[in-house]
């Protein structure tokens, strides 16, 4: 049976937007002979849509939208996903669901039986579970028994997984009923390594039940999350049939060979599906066929890379921006936020602005602009000590017999801040903000300064995988993208004279080791003592990250890329006294 | 059966200070001869403590805490609650619990059954749903069945709401296992008029399944959440038999008559129950004896005032800050702002700042002044006009020909934010920003600029009921707090000649409308324009709203009192494109 995979990248929210990319995807996978074409999880709403779930408005729109595409599924099925209200008198609202499209009109409703409910994720604030009778979940096409499942239907399993948090298994539950091919609709964020987990988790549910697995996954940024693609499927055996590319949309045509069926009856078929499509967008793969080609999913920092780069023009253009500036310090950070935009977007989207204090070496600004030339983007200096004598005069008599002090520091980061707000307003430019989530998580950031801006590109990437990306970049390229002396340089926020990051911080690949620790494994105090990391410092940094609450709270969205960033899917009271180290 | 209602103010997190205070409710109880003292929802932890809760080592220290409290329930049996963990191999790793602690130890444990996860609340993030069998909890006193309920399980009544969420209704449960007297340990937040439906609620479940119940509420601000206390028991037949104050902590007694018990037996008790004791934190009451007092228990402006200066106060002491900032403008918002916060904190520790630029009329800065005189703040004058005027030139060679816009508008509101964080940072005052919910609404406000702050205090205040608290507030106190020039003029940001509200908005009874019927109650474009709402108008407000969500992303936590607030309990995408006014 020919399934096609129809990766799409939707925006949230933008249902007739989403439903022409849907309607392409059913006519492509038409012609490329599939009997069955499966779209991500909420495909017509896109993944999240969050709250906008809680307007009966939205959902109506959604369930005509549905109705729109079920019309055009002649000739195929298609399943789709939406968002269903639950007809019954209790319970929450609203199913995550799909439908089976087929023959013109909805042919069967299926719906998510685990939800989410943790980190990014917030599905029990709008779903009610599907019901407990999993043979609904099975829909017959052809003669065959497809088993329908949602995204973390496929996850409960307690091989791979440290705790179980949900009582039933779907996947046991649908191959017990006899599923001879199980469909996964999925939006499964990018996560680093996340995608082999993903490969040894859906491979040994398919071996476990002798059933093969179509996943199809979500592709795109939406807010903080980057949808990483990587559709696959699965054979019966567990081994990798079909894989769609990461971090673009696709569209992948595999036969799937059913258990029992021989390898003979697939094989028939095989000449004329050996032909791979002109159009890029399109692959068409055989299980027996085109072997998956590894390159289409990057690894490691390449796919970091990605991931950025995705997140990136994705909010940008969804938010309807045609161009971004950023400060450029002549600081890695600022670097590599302003790499990533010009490979993003292009660099005539991009404007680089350096604004040089009394504390800014020279070296600073032609750091920053190497960095432009190397990129080709537009670059300004414009120097803030007028502007910044003119605050302290004003100020001073308001002082009284108090000193200088982090006062005067954080105003030249919010002078630049106002400075960089004002070229965004001017030309509605983004605002792109650089911090690194080592300066986020303890607070080595001044809020409505550096901290200004509508995306926050790199405050989920720690300060050492700021410098391992930015080498990784300079020798992808082959040359010195990213100047080689804001690699190197002693780490410094020029706010005031000789200051260093390492005057206030411990050097940073402790204090990275810390925070991964604290914030991603929510290790405590004395766990993270335990592993060898010094008492008073691993004090100091927790205390540091849980006194900068505040300020992350005010932060702008960023890209999340590890098993816990800061914002939506960590959520710590600010106004609150917890004091492991003491 | 004596019981006293331990009305307690936690801090999240801090457990050494909430067992101190749950140790000396504990003594006072039993010095009021009360036989159970009862003690709000997670007690032990503060409510929220949001993700505090996936760290181990938390909910460990929260255990050990259970554990010091129950060694102190001698001659007296105390409902504490507190974070237990999920001793199943399956589900959420924790419940919300509360332990029965008597004669020096943990008697028995009870896990709350319906965990609200809608608006503010997220608690199937954290916790597994108690046990079906319902029987487990109840626990017998002195021969008395108590059933035991927590907040949410009080809630799932189909006569007073509009969907049952729930599949489960533990009071009917429990009164069908045959509880004699019921149990609510509670962290139920303020709404407006919240306080009335729970009275109505609470009693009318009392009355129907024939049984008492005593309820428990936390009190005090954390974070967005303003808690109102009002602790409250009913009789068997639903009438209000005692009433613990709102808004501050209190521990009241009150002798509940169990059903079949003779009138007799319990006034018996009443002579040596008629004393009310000296201190003003404790108050016995006896269903038989002392009328409640609905003075306790502030409506309308009055509940709306006394929450706000309950949520600035333990906001600002809690965060450990000693005293405030604010700008003053001459409009009605700061002045407010500042009001309440001269209110709340002593005239001593309120700092307000008049940032008068070109476009400001003298009017302004002196409505400022009169504020600052009636609330007897400290006041202090910071033209902004050379520092607006350096930025221009600084900036201009940048604007090739476009001309002023909203750039040069912003710029000055950003420079009064810069200078209110420079006396935020100089001296250590929270910076408080004054945007009422009608601004914020509709992005009608500077990010970065009037936006700054760590708190917003009025931000789910419509402009109208702004107008209408700073009525009541000079009723109240019967003399001009606010200036009436500040309350009677036309509202303006004052950030061009001649601006208006007006200019830009429609008329504040109109917006207000809009904005209450799509924030609040989730109505969509065609209901609203339904109503008889101004079609062209409806479209407008909705897409500023919408639009101004990255805006809002960035705000300062703003105290709730309606029943939906901007911020944590309303979760909108940014980068999304949904139009429904199209």
């Amino acid at each position: 049976m020919r399934f096609a995979l129809a990766q799409l990248n939707p925006t949230v929210g933008d249902i007739g937007g989403n439903v022409a990319k849907i309607l392409a995807a059913i006519d492509r996978a038409r012609a490329e002979g599939a009997r069955v074409v499966v779209f991500p999880e909420l495909a017509i709403t896109g993944y999240p849509p969050k709250d906008l779930l809680l307007k009966p408005s939205f959902i109506d729109d959604n369930l005509a939208a549905l109705e729109e595409v079920a019309k055009k599924t002649v000739g195929i099925a298609a399943i789709v996903g939406y968002a269903d209200r639950n007809s019954g008198p209790v319970g929450r609202p609203l199913h995550n669901a799909v439908a089976v499209c087929e023959g013109g009109r909805v042919a069967s409703r299926h719906f998510k039986t685990l939800l989410p409910t943790y980190d990014v994720f917030d599905e029990s604030r709008y779903f009610e579970p599907g019901p407990i009778e999993l043979r609904n979940q099975i829909v017959v096409i052809d003669g065959v028994k497809v088993g329908i499942s949602i995204c973390e239907d496929l996850w409960n399993d307690e091989r791979f997984i440290s705790r179980r948090l949900y009582h039933q298994n779907p996947i046991a539950d649908l191959g017990a009923a006899g599923a001879q091919v199980l469909v996964n609709c999925s939006a499964s964020p990018f996560v680093l390594d996340k995608h082999d987990f993903r490969l040894k988790l859906f491979g040994g549910q398919a071996a476990r039940f002798n059933v093969p697995i179509v996943y199809a996954n979500q592709v795109g940024g939406n807010d903080e999350l980057v949808f990483d693609g990587c559709s696959v499927a699965f054979d019966a055996r567990g081994n990798v049939i079909a894989q769609a590319k990461g971090f673009g949309e696709d569209l992948v045509c595999v036969d799937v060979q059913l258990p029992g069926e021989r390898d003979e009856e697939t094989s028939k078929a095989r000449d004329e599906e050996t032909k791979r499509r002109g159009d890029e967008d399109v692959q068409t793969t055989s299980s027996l066929v085109s072997p998956v080609s590894p390159s289409l999913i990057p690894i490691g920092l390449d796919s970091l890379y990605h991931a950025l780069l995705l997140g990136l023009s994705d909010y940008v253009n969804k938010c309807g921006f045609k161009s971004v500036v950023l400060g450029l310090s002549g600081g890695i950070d600022s670097a590599l936020v302003g790499t990533l935009a010009a490979h993003a977007l292009g660099p005539d989207r991009v404007v680089g602005v350096a604004m040089p204090s009394r504390f800014s070496s020279d070296h600073s600004v032609n750091d920053a602009r190497d960095l432009a030339k190397n990129l080709g983007i537009e670059f300004h200096v414009v120097p803030i000590k007028d502007v910044h004598d003119q605050y302290e005069s004003l100020l001073l008599p308001f002082w009284g017999d108090r000193g200088r002090d982090v006062t005067e520091e954080n105003l030249q980061a919010r002078i630049r801040g106002a400075i960089l707000m004002a070229f965004s307003n001017k030309y509605n430019h983004l605002l792109l903000t650089t911090g690194n989530k080592s300066e986020v998580a303890v607070g080595y950031c001044t809020l409505y300064g550096d901290m200004c801006g509508g995306l926050a590109v790199i405050s989920d990437v720690p300060k050492t995988m700021v410098w391992d990306l930015s080498r990784w970049i300079n020798a992808k390229f082959e040359r010195e993208v990213i100047p080689v002396s804001s690699i190197e340089k002693v780490p410094s926020a020029e706010l005031r004279p000789n200051q260093t990051d390492q005057d206030s911080l411990p050097p940073y690949d402790v204090l990275d080791g810390i925070i991964e620790r604290y914030v991603e494994d929510e290790e405590g105090y004395e766990q993270i003592v335990a592993a060898g990391f010094d008492a008073a410092t691993v004090a100091r940094v927790i205390k540091l990250i849980d006194r900068s609450e505040y300020k992350r709270r005010q932060a702008a969205p960023g890209l999340k890329v590890t098993s816990r960033a800061f914002g939506f899917g960590r959520r710590m009271p600010i106004a609150q006294n917890y004091r492991s180290w003491e």
